[in-house]
């Protein structure tokens, strides 16, 4: 088999088979395809596609290309959940200690942010004293004790994807369903779970523009995962404006606090509930999704999963005071109001720019190696649907340093306000089963 | 500029300026651009085309990125020819000479032959004591004296596009008609010819197998030349069998003794009168191809130009006496006829595997690094058209070993005799002026 035979076919349109696509996944991850055919192969792919049947040997032999985690010390159904990224987006915070709550295992991995996009793994050390790192031993009996933890990505998982990534982003092929769609599937299968919920955001603020996009993405990852017995559902969800009204790291905890007392922000809360309802069925706790959405609905409105959250931050070394004081979280020295200039109704807040905003306040990164400040951050005081009026705070700044101008204009460039009022947000655009 | 970026605006179908395409060629020459991003640029031009303009500053780029011979010293107007590469393709070694004898100065690089493509230094190189490497004076001298001189390819000529050529060898993107044409023109125009004409040729023989691809070609390197003052016209001929009777180093030479002679093939004759009649025109002796033709085709007839090809011999150190003796050239030590099988006319003769089996035989080379045999080749004796009876001779290989029959086998196959007359093949399809 020659890698120049194999760039040729997919090139003319011919589909590859699963020898084919192991050849080129294990040559290139050892080193014996070189970088500029993986890139024109990559290109090709852009252009040609590729079948369900090719996306999924590409998934597998990514997914095999290092560790698989071997779950299978926990008991019952491991369910994960993966969010194609966004900002504000403290979802995870959010269902996974309603499902634990529920006697559904999450034993999940996350990653950092980067960019405009926060991480979860962050999110969680802004806790004091909160360990990202277990062993597998602690990880293992850590959810078998309390049906939930959340580390940092460890390992050598799905190496060729890392390879892959890298190559892609220099290269200009990274927006391609396929490669997307086997990108994030070979993490979540190396990873160990048996099911997997994923929340494929759309608008201004993901990566997918538009819903054709977005239901291209999620139908392809949900016909991976039932070509590798991997049984998922994808959630089409807003990201037209940031998610809730926290952007930052210790605000995320704050808000996603809110949110399992019953007392956050109604959007929030709603796609919470919406994943975190498909997570308890893929868990095993339900047949149909009315009842499992009724469960959810009637645990985050009574508040009880917020144990199962104190009890989370307890067994991985965190301070669970933080639940009943969030005040012990870290904070901003400076609280800065940007206010409106003009007066009508908010019809956009462009959450990328919201994102960069965060990030150069210092909660997010603009390269791997950067240190993050976990205490700033924004907190949206209007959302899209509001009004404002002249001098009305439209978001809060919380800074560390005292000149943050260059934030506040950025901040108002993603706001827009015009004299119409416009349509509702929507939420949940579909669920691709 | 980021590499990465230009070859996203390239994606997403824009077109490139001059500053953009200089900094990927002169970046991707120095190393500083690696070949993974090259390659996905050169696979997302294959997709996505190259505008005229785009073509042109590619082309020119590549032909400042090494030396660009400087022939000023080279009185008259000096008139290039280039072929995209054919079997039994020896109309250079006849229309040089026509040229130069009509006054024209002919100051040629030519190249070397791979795979089933002969070359004309090869074929030169037949020539007891003949000198492919002058010096630049030599070179000079020689054109200025005898109006004619072809030496190989020397020098640093676009590096960019031999390091281009080798990686769209690699990564499945030769076939790219923006990519084919700057790879020639921007050779031609560090040659530093100031005219050109180009023989596209066009059937199973040739790179090039539809009229429409091979007129496309024509057309984009016509504009090229327009686009860079290099006086260019092309003319597309055909390849659907071998050109003339003699495939082979010596066995060429042989035959365009012939047609300068007056006494060659009429086919071969036709199209080496066609290609030099606008090789004197664009050299400024006819101001129009009807006066061009008719002055070629008188000094064919009559044999004159054989005194220009001797004097471009004895002027390189070749022995002339082969012209009066081609006899004194290689020859083979056996002579094995493949006799038809079947009864019936000859439609076909698949070019390419004519090639091939001279290749086999020592004609040419699989790897750049293979010795030549000069004297073995095939001498056809029946083209398409003729009649075949059962054990007639198709064609005669000229071999230095006793043992051909694997060559015999794809001789044979290249041979389709059928019930029916075939149409006349077609010699010119058409002139891109």
């Amino acid at each position: 088999m020659r890698m120049v035979d194999l760039i040729q076919k997919k090139k003319s349109g011919s589909s590859l088979n699963k020898e084919e696509i192991e050849f080129i996944v294990n040559g290139y991850t050892a080193g014996d395809i070189p970088d500029y055919q993986m890139s024109a192969f990559l290109m090709a792919i852009h252009w040609k596609g590729m079948t369900d049947e090719e996306t999924s040997y590409l998934t597998l032999s990514m997914a095999h290309s290092g560790d698989v985690i071997d779950l299978s010390a926990i008991e019952g159904i491991k369910v994960d959940k993966h969010s194609t990224g966004g900002v504000g987006d403290k979802i995870s915070l959010i269902v996974a200690p309603i499902a634990a709550y529920f006697g559904v295992p999450i034993a999940k991995m996350s990653g950092r942010g980067l960019g405009h996009t926060g991480g979860t793994i962050d999110k969680l050390e802004s806790i004091p004293g909160f360990r990202v790192e277990l062993s597998k031993e602690e990880f293992i009996s850590a959810v078998n004790l309390h049906k939930i933890a959340i580390v940092g990505q460890s390992g050598n998982l799905a190496p060729a994807d890392k390879k892959m990534y890298a190559l892609r982003d220099v290269t200009a092929t990274v927006d391609s369903i396929p490669l997307i769609a086997s990108s994030i599937m070979s993490k979540k299968i190396a990873s160990g779970a048996d099911a997997i919920v994923l929340d494929v955001k759309i608008g201004s603020g993901a990566f997918m523009k538009s819903q054709e996009d977005a239901r291209a993405l999620a139908a392809t990852m949900v016909n991976i995962g039932k070509n590798v017995q991997l049984n998922t559902i994808a959630l089409i969800t807003g990201m037209e404006q940031p998610l809730g009204r926290e952007i930052g790291n210790a605000g995320e905890i704050r808000e996603s606090i809110d949110v399992l007392r019953g007392q956050g922000d109604a959007d929030l809360t709603e796609v919470a509930i919406s994943v975190a309802a498909y997570m308890v069925m893929l868990g095993g706790k339900f047949t149909h999704i009315e009842e499992a959405r009724a469960a959810v609905e009637k645990v985050v409105r009574s508040g009880d999963a917020i144990e199962t959250f104190k009890s989370f931050i307890a067994s991985q070394g965190g301070d669970p005071m933080v639940v009943d004081h969030p005040e012990l979280l870290p904070s901003a020295a400076f609280h800065i109001d940007v206010v409106s200039q003009v007066e009508g109704y908010l019809t956009e807040i462009d959450a990328e720019q919201m994102g960069i905003a965060a990030m150069l306040l210092g909660a997010g990164r603009a390269r791997k190696e950067d240190p993050i400040d976990y205490g700033v951050g924004i907190t949206l005081n209007k959302k899209i649907g509001d009004t404002a009026a002249i001098g009305e705070s439209l978001c809060t700044l919380h800074a560390n340093r005292e000149d943050v101008q260059s934030v506040i204009e950025l901040v108002l460039q993603a706001f827009r306000i015009t004299d119409h009022k416009p349509e509702a947000v929507r939420l949940i655009y579909e669920v691709i089963i």
